[in-house]
């Protein structure tokens, strides 16, 4: 007997008769000896219609509103679940984050768990009783309801297991697990049957967005084996694993990951003096811009050039921004342009094995496509190039590293 | 400075407009220096929405998880009223049932409140902040959700009016008071300024249904000033007194109250032995079908006659019941029709009054209208009359009790 956590999202629980697909999932589940806390979205649609209303009322709803009117959603799935697994003969019933004891601090909107008091919950497992909580929802120390932010049912579902104990979390959503890369781009793109924790987070960030990156950092941290499945087929899935070990027998790289909504600004000719990268970064940052790559080079004359990505949205604004604080800095020139993607190779096995790095630019070279700007981590290399290579450059560096469906 | 509960219904805060100009009054009350508990029921076709899902999964949810799903209506309208209010600049905090200390006892859809512990509530009030809760909600000991049954958000403003000792519970509805009867049958029905409890209970429970009754009862039990007003009209509405002397100015008569959806069934022959009642409507009430009017007359020969009424949707399943009892007890014959009608004249005054019953049957008969069945109370006579007399009849008597505009 397992106790497993099964996370279902807003696709999952689209409909009334999802919702009894996603039962008749969980009873067999059960049925097979296992105790089951299910941690559900609200149903597809939903969040954004409660949001629109409240923006019908305000521009800037309040935080604290915002919350008790969004959790909602969650709740109505909760009761529509346990009322079909009823249906079924199993015996279930629903929590609140409230009611789950998930403590969260005071941040509304997106809130951060501190605690989970797991006693109701383990009480109900134990009787033989299935446990389906509201995702993305907890509770201050004042008795407020908080939310986790968009996406957070991930790290509802993630944190109850830790808590107890859960023999695996297991995330299911519409895609049937994590690809060598998108499908979309690469038709024989290959599922994974495992990626360690630091893999996903890499491809999570760059665009293979199918897990929240904070759940995936959590499970990380507390050691929880996180599977993703699809909840529309069967099959396996991509099991996440803390222990490189278990992923002894994976190829080199993992995966192509990339994204597509990239901007580059580089200034050029900055005096060379310390302090400089916060004056320009830190005039972004005060806008609440994000910001991805910051690639700088040694140069002479006591001047430098540098380089960093935004998302493209912010774009305008950013050059902006930069251009005022170039002017103040005296530096040479501002340039930088939109219509760029990154593209990186992802993998543990470039920590132990040379070479990647140039077997990676001599594949993009042999297609003619320029490397804008270079960046590494220990188990990541990402290159920027002109978008129009982007397809070309994720199909050519996916056939380098033998990750289609019939390479292995 | 007062304590106010106002309670604005389902039609009150159907759209995003209405709720807005919910907040508005809400706003103006605070202004002028009152304290203010806003009790909310959910946007009107929100609940109905919301069973709708769960009857697709199931034609008996279970009764916990309704409670958990329809409340969620509530909880949405109250996030909704406080933004409203803080677009408006008035400080505003949401509360569901559970967080405003209403305790109910554990019958899921049907609660009744034990207990409030006001304290959360009353200190956001002495802070100035606007008290916004959901109505028809509350928490069991376990912290369970539960429900107190369709319009009992009147019952948690009386409940929460009760408890925080208000000078006033304001019911916000639809009509702009209790009219001595219904205007779309008698075109200068006539606004009722006061009405007792005892009064409203009659009117209520016999068709004009702008009150929960459960929510009366409760007001006049533990004195709770009621006033019904209109969310769309300003105006004083109808204040609902426990106090006759307060109600000393009024007429002999209030209003006449009536309900078309009734059936009779007349069982003759019956041995007029102890236990034969309760033997009828026994087997009727373990059917779980309530009984209106009762008459039995005194009878001759150790037989006597039975006549009672229901609501028409019961009739054909009555009828039924009643055939099968008769038998057995060997009654001469059961007869029943459901094209009926009931016309009652209510009043504290009559009290008081002799002559108010023959004055009402005479004017009837004037109509040449037949009185199929008589019941009286203290303050209530009540006539079965072909449903084809209804509209002339409640006419009528209107205008025998003087009861219309221009005649006061």
């Amino acid at each position: 007997m397992s106790l497993l956590v099964q996370k279902y999202g807003g696709t999952s629980v689209g409909t009334v008769e999802r919702i009894q697909a996603v039962a008749e999932r969980v009873y067999k589940t059960a049925r097979d000896g296992h105790q089951v806390v299910v941690v559900v979205s609200a149903m597809s649609g939903e969040t954004n219609r409660l949001l629109s209303l409240a923006n019908e009322i305000s521009a800037r709803p309040i935080p604290r509103e915002i919350d008790v009117l969004v959790s909602t959603g969650e709740q109505v799935t909760t009761a529509l679940l346990c009322m079909a697994l009823a249906e079924l003969g199993q015996e279930a019933r629903s929590y609140t984050g409230s009611q789950a004891g998930i403590k969260t601090d005071d941040s509304h909107n997106k809130a951060r768990i501190t605690n989970i008091d797991t006693e109701a919950v383990m009480k109900d497992l134990q009787s033989g009783c299935v446990v389906v909580l509201a995702g993305f929802q907890g509770v201050n120390e004042a008795g407020e309801v908080t939310t986790l932010g968009r996406g957070g049912s991930d790290t509802s579902a993630v944190a109850m297991a830790a808590a107890l104990k859960a023999d695996e979390c297991q995330i299911y959503t519409d895609v049937d697990g994590v690809y060598t890369t998108d499908p979309r781009v690469v038709s024989d793109a290959r599922k994974l049957d495992r990626i360690t924790f630091e893999e996903m987070l890499e491809m999570a960030s760059l665009g293979s967005k199918v897990l929240q990156i904070r759940a995936v950092e959590f499970a990380g941290k507390y050691n929880v084996a996180l599977r993703v499945l699809s909840s529309f087929t069967e099959g396996e899935g991509t099991l996440i694993t803390l222990d490189e070990e278990d992923a002894v027998e994976q190829a080199l790289i993992s995966g192509i990951a990339f994204n597509r909504d990239e901007a580059q600004i580089t200034v050029r000719g900055v005096p060379d003096t310390p302090g400089i990268a916060f004056q320009i970064l830190g005039a972004v940052a005060d806008a609440n811009i994000e910001v991805d790559m910051i690639v700088q080079n040694i140069s002479g004359d006591n001047v430098t050039d540098f380089t960093f990505t935004v998302n493209r949205i912010d774009y305008d604004r950013v050059s902006e921004i930069v251009n005022t604080v170039a002017k103040e800095l005296g530096a040479a020139d501002v340039s930088g342009r939109s219509d760029i993607a990154k593209i990186s190779v992802v993998g543990v096995g470039m920590r132990s094995h040379a070479g990647i790095a140039s077997k990676m630019f001599q594949a993009l070279a042999k297609e003619q496509i320029n490397i804008l700007m270079i960046s590494t981590s220990e188990i990541k290399i990402s290159v920027v190039v002109d978008e129009k290579y982007l397809e070309l450059g994720v199909r050519t560096l996916h056939d380098e590293f033998d990750l289609a469906q019939n390479s292995q």
